[in-house]
């Protein structure tokens, strides 16, 4: 059985070293909350509703790596798979807060919305006020009928973009952010597919085993079990599928604009993702489906797994203008 | 042993694919020429030297990827590793170029040096005049004292970016942009680690196999042998041994300021990618050495091969400048 292989020092302080490496990759664009584990960004105008994220570390460059000019404000890092505590929410919170309100924005997973909340809780007895807003664009993870129950993953950074650009450029209040992150929320689907797993730093195994020629559609960022397993079919026949999955749950339909999302889970190659990306294309424009801008690379990875999500979001006017304002952040340029 | 597992269609269709790909994420800022497997940009302008690239796939986004404002202008894709045809080459040569003079610009091996070279002196028949410039930024491909047999590797993007920026945006013509980015090409070093090899997309067969605690310093992005291969030891021993290996060539000193590109080879995490990004900081930052900008991400590939590469480019004012003017591309916008 393959093993997995990494390169790293201390296996138990993979966290606080990602955060340093952000940090000189920012080039002062970035500020540590070292005994936190907490960032944020020094773009931050005194008069905007802050946007704080945080989940845990293996996905880069999510969260923390869309934190600048167009994108999110602060950041709070979990260890690997794993949420970020209260007390880093609340200290990166109140650090850059600006008396207009603070939008948690992150993925639906339970503890990081435990945490989450506690810390709205215990800001609001500081006079700070939170609105939230949890990510829930996994198609595979639950029902339409539970949609509230779905994971966020990959589709987070669309959120990200027109959070970013409307608290930062357009100034919207936090009940006017809320509601406008909340449509993009209702209007974003994504699906996966794992070829291969991906292993804790600390671990000797994978998290989980596919054999040689199977996949499995659906798969989650930290390996949760997808829709089912299947053999290997063509590139073709994967994609269309999950374009299907896609465009049949919000439902996407002829004459919608789109923002297109293909993401590279971490050790897929570039060259197949490209090949995924060509079927995207075909198949949206047989549906009519209009492609307002493609995004194609590393976003929301799980460590190194093999495999690849994609990722749309409906536009509307409002939707479609925020999204077409500029981002400068590690992860994400525009 | 483990096998390859790769999600295509046709193996032997792969780089015609990977084109139609990009075609479709570039949204209408790409033309294929299709019967030629060779893109080009629809930025070019009518009085600017032209710069032509190409070399096999399997590398994306390098090097069509790198086409758009502020990059390079046309590309020949050749197949999997595997360079592209004189008639590929000369035909998007003859299409973009604008009477101005023509900047090849790819990397030193040897398949595309011949390819290129048979297509300068078709084209100078036809009046299309030629400078050429390879790549060899790699120092563990041939000693100092034969800098001229270096291969080229990643190093190759900030040749791109500087040349493309003092063609589109200074209008240095086909002389001044040779002795630029000669100039570039003299002050760029790059070295490669390898955790695991990558394969060819019709092979059952990795091009290279390395043991579970083994790694493999100074690889190149076809699975070339490097340097040696050596027991993992910790991230930062890795990254301190090759920015003394980088440091050591040029020389890169005190005082200096330099770019830095550290570039995913494909299946390492993207975890592991910014703790050893954390290190390259602190070795440049112990040596005086400033970082003016540091790029971090998947930008020259080899397949699904697991390991990085660490690239410096020592900037003098003029470099700076063109370093500094935009870039939008599919691979890197800044």
């Amino acid at each position: 059985m393959r093993k997995p292989k990494k390169l790293l020092n201390d296996p138990n302080n993979v966290r606080q070293e990602v955060m340093q490496g952000l940090i000189y990759a920012y080039q002062g664009k970035l500020t540590a909350i070292s005994d936190y584990c907490a960032v944020y960004g020094n773009h931050i105008a005194s008069d905007q509703v802050v946007i704080v994220s945080g989940g845990g570390s293996g996905h880069e460059p999510t969260f923390a790596g869309f934190i600048g000019n167009g994108g999110i404000d602060g950041c709070a890092l979990g260890e690997v798979f794993t949420s970020p505590s209260p007390d880093q929410i609340i200290e990166v919170t109140k650090t850059i807060e600006k008396g207009k309100g603070v939008l948690f924005l992150y993925g639906n997973y339970s503890g990081d919305g435990m945490n989450f909340d506690i810390s709205a809780e215990i800001l609001a007895e500081n006079n700070i006020i939170t609105k939230t807003i949890r990510a829930t664009d996994d198609i595979a993870s639950a029902p339409l009928s539970k949609i509230s129950d779905r994971r966020g993953v990959a589709g987070i950074m669309f959120l990200y973009k027109i959070a970013g650009a409307a608290a930062q450029f357009e100034k919207y209040d936090l009940e006017s952010l809320y509601q406008v992150v909340s449509k993009a929320n209702n209007n974003v689907r994504t699906i996966g597919v794992a070829l291969d797993g991906c292993a804790l730093p600390q671990s000797s195994k994978f998290n989980f085993e596919l054999k040689d020629n199977e996949i499995e559609i659906g798969i989650g960022i930290h390996g949760e079990a997808g829709l089912h397993r299947q053999e290997i079919t063509s590139s073709d026949e994967v994609v269309k599928d999950m374009i299907n999955r896609l465009c049949d749950d919000l439902p996407f339909k002829n004459g919608d604009r789109v923002c297109v999302l293909i993401n590279n889970l971490g050790a897929l190659s570039n060259t197949e993702l490209l090949i995924i990306t060509r079927k995207v294309g075909i198949e949206l424009d047989t549906r009519g489906i209009i492609s307002h801008d493609v995004v194609v690379g590393h976003f929301c990875t799980s460590l190194e797994m093999s495999g690849f999500s994609i990722t749309l979001i409906k536009l509307d006017e409002e939707l479609q203008h925020l999204y077409d304002l500029p981002c400068k952040t590690l992860g994400w340029r525009k």
